[in-house]
C-alpha cells in the first residue's frame, strides 16, 4: 500500500549546495537515521524516507525546502509526530520549521481544540469583541488574598482570570486552597455582575499530580485549565484536551518554550509553535509575549501567531490568540488593527499599577477595547 | 521562617549595565512576574523574589550573575523548578542557564538516577573500561528484522542494544511484537556469550499509553528504557525513575532538545542540560552528540557535559555520558582521552557499514576499546 504523507516546511541557511544538502539529509535523520548507502531498496526507501519535493530560494543565503513524510512514520502519536517534525535536526545549526501542512487525515487521528474561538465566547457569553484575560499574583500571596484579586477583576468585568503561571502548590499558597476559594470568589462575583467570567487555575504539574488537580479544578468550578506545555510536554495538554471527563477550555502558557524562537535561523517560527502546534495539542487559547512589550516579538512574528491560530487547519476550529504584555492606552489602536475582533488580551502589570482600585481598572480596560 | 536558597548562575550578554539589569530582571520574571514597585514588603520581596548573589564578567560583554531562589518557589515539582529556572526567561534573548547549584535539601525531594555508573554496570557485569551501545535501526523494518540485528549486536559483545528513537508504535513495527522479539533475541545470544547484554526499548509515547509500554517492556526482560524527554518531558523520565515497580535502568536521548543548545547565547548550557537536568530528572545515562560527528557540538561542550555527568551533585551517583555518532578508528585515541573509563560509546551507522558481519563489526569496536 502507499500511505499519505505529511509536509514540513523547513527554514535553511547556507549557501544553495549547503542548503540542498542539509534538506536531503533531514530526509534520512528524521526517519531511518542511516546514511543513504544504508537505506534498504523497496518499501523503506520508496515511503519511510523523506521526501524532498520542492526545494526554493526565499533571499540570499535563505531556502524553504517542503519535505513529506509517510504519516505512519508518526505512529499517530504526538510525541513521535514532534519526533519525525523536529527530532535529531532541533540539533542541527541552521534549520527552522517554518511550516506544517498536515493534511485532514493526520489531523483527524487528534482531538484538537475542544473549544476554540466560538466554544470559549459561548462559554464566557461575549459573543464579539476582544476578550480580556488577566493573571493573579504575586506569588507569595494567601490564598485568600489570591482570591480576593480574583473577586475584583470578576467584578470589573475581566473575562478570564488565570493563576500566574508560576502558581502550583507552594507551601504558601496550597494549590487545593487557592482554587477553592478563587472559584468561590468568582462565582460570588459573577452572581452581583451578571456575567460569565471564568477563573482558569494552573494545573502544570508532575504527571504524578496533574491529574488530581485537573480533578479538584474541574469539581471545584473552573471554567478552565492553564497549563504550561513546554513543562509538561505537549501530549499532556493534548491528553487532557481529549478527555471526556474534563471538558473544560485550554489556555496555553509559553514557559520555558523560549529557545525554539530565541534564534531566528534555528528552532521553531512563532506560527507553528504558538499557532498549530497548540491547535494539534488542543488549546483553546494560545499565550505568548506581545511585541512591545518586555520580550522580544516582533509585530511580523505575532501576526504570524495570529494566521497559525485563526488559519484553516483541517477541521479544528480557530483558537485565540492570546498576546501577554505592553497593553497601554497609546499602542491600542495598533493592537486593535492588529489583532481585529478574536483575540484574548491577557493583561498583566498594568491592571494592578494603574490605580489601587481594581476594579476601576478593570473597567478601564475594558473600555479601551469598546465594552 | 527563612527558606533554604538554591542558586542559577546564568550567563548574560550586553554591557555591564545592560547585563546588571538583566540579571535584576530574571529575579522577578522567574518568581512574582511583577515590576519591582509591586513587589509587596515582607515575606515576598525578602523571601520569594530572586536574589542577586553574585554578578562578574566573564569576558567582553559576557557576564555571569548568580541568583538564589527559596526552594519552596519550586513547589518541590520538577515541572515547577524548571519553571523558576528558565520559564519565562527562556523567551529572552542573550540569557543562558550556565549552571545549577541546588543543594542537597532541593537534590533530596528528587531520588536522582537509581543505578548511575555503578548500578549500571553491575547489571552489565563489565566493570570498567568504555561501555559500547547501538541502536536498532532503520525505521521501516518488521520486529523481526530488527531482532535479528539485535541478536547479532549481542553476540558480537555490544552491551546496549536500544531501539532507535524513532521506533515507537508503528504499523509496520508494533511496539508489543518489536519488544518481545528484541527481548527473547538478547536473551538467547546472552546464552550463548555468556554476557548481560541489555535490550532498552523506546518508551517514548504519549502520556495515556507510556505507562501500558513501561510494564510490557519490563514484563518481556528489557534491560533498560530509553526516553526522550523533549518529547515527554522531563518530569515523565522523573517519574518513571521513581516507579518502584519499574527500577530500569533509563536512558535519555536529546531528541527535540536541540533549540535548547542551539544558540550560544541563550538556552541551556550542555552541561546543564545534558548533565544536571538529566540527573535531577533520573537518567543512567545521558545521550548527546559527539563532537566530530555529523552535528556540531565542540570537543569543550564535550566536555563540560562529561562534568555534568560526573562531578558531586548531591547524594546521586555519577550517570554515564554517552556521546554518539562520530566513532572511527582515526578518533579513538582523542575519544579515550576525553571521556576515559566511564563513558558509554553509543555507535550508530559505522556498526553497520563496516562490513556485513554485523558480529565482526561489533567485537573489532570493542578491541578498539581495549575489550
Amino acid at each position: 500500500m502507499i500511505y499519505e504523507r505529511f509536509i514540513v516546511v523547513y527554514r535553511l541557511i547556507g549557501e544553495e549546495t549547503v542548503a540542498l544538502q542539509k534538506a536531503k539529509v533531514i530526509c534520512l535523520e528524521q526517519t531511518v537515521e542511516v546514511g543513504d548507502d544504508l537505506v534498504p531498496n523497496g518499501f523503506i526507501r520508496d515511503q519511510v524516507v523523506g521526501q524532498l519535493v520542492q526545494f526554493a530560494a526565499v533571499s540570499a543565503g535563505v531556502f524553504e525546502a517542503h519535505i513529506s513524510y509517510a504519516v505512519e512514520t508518526s505512529a499517530f502519536e504526538l510525541t513521535q509526530l514532534l519526533n519525525v517534525i523536529f527530532g535529531n535536526s532541533s540539533i542541527k545549526a541552521g534549520i527552522r520549521v517554518q511550516r506544517l501542512e498536515l493534511g485532514e487525515g493526520l489531523l483527524s487521528r487528534f482531538s484538537g481544540p475542544r473549544f476554540g474561538v466560538a466554544g470559549l465566547r459561548t462559554v464566557i457569553g461575549v459573543p464579539d469583541k476582544p476578550l480580556l484575560c488577566t493573571a493573579l499574583k504575586p506569588m507569595g500571596l494567601s490564598a485568600a488574598e489570591i482570591a480576593q484579586l480574583a473577586y475584583q477583576f470578576a467584578l470589573g468585568g475581566i473575562d478570564i482570570i488565570k493563576d500566574d503561571h508560576g502558581l502550583t502548590h507552594q507551601p504558601f499558597c496550597p494549590f487545593d486552597d487557592r482554587i477553592r476559594a478563587c472559584c468561590d470568589a468568582v462565582a460570588r462575583a459573577n452572581q452581583e455582575t451578571g456575567r460569565h467570567c471564568i477563573y482558569v487555575p494552573n494545573v502544570t504539574a508532575p504527571v504524578t499530580e496533574i491529574r488530581r488537580r485537573v480533578e479538584l479544578a474541574k469539581e471545584a468550578g473552573a471554567g478552565g485549565l492553564l497549563i504550561a506545555p513546554g513543562l509538561t510536554g505537549f501530549d499532556m495538554m493534548r491528553a487532557i484536551a481529549e478527555d471526556e471527563s474534563v471538558g473544560l477550555p485550554l489556555i496555553s502558557h509559553p514557559a520555558f518554550l523560549g529557545s525554539m524562537v530565541i534564534s531566528p535561523d534555528n528552532g521553531i517560527y512563532h506560527a507553528v509553535l504558538f499557532g498549530q502546534l497548540q491547535r494539534l495539542a488542543g488549546a483553546d487559547a494560545s499565550i505568548y509575549p506581545n511585541y512591545g512589550g518586555r520580550f522580544g516579538f516582533s509585530r511580523q512574528e505575532c501576526q504570524s501567531i495570529v494566521d497559525g491560530c485563526l488559519e484553516q487547519m483541517g477541521h479544528y476550529p480557530p483558537i485565540f490568540p492570546t498576546p501577554g504584555g505592553g497593553m497601554s492606552l497609546e499602542n491600542v489602536p495598533d493592537m486593535l488593527a492588529l489583532y481585529r475582533e478574536d483575540v484574548i488580551f491577557l493583561i498583566g502589570g498594568a491592571l494592578y499599577s494603574r490605580s489601587a482600585n481594581l476594579v476601576e481598572n478593570a473597567q478601564y480596560f475594558l473600555s479601551l477595547v469598546g465594552r
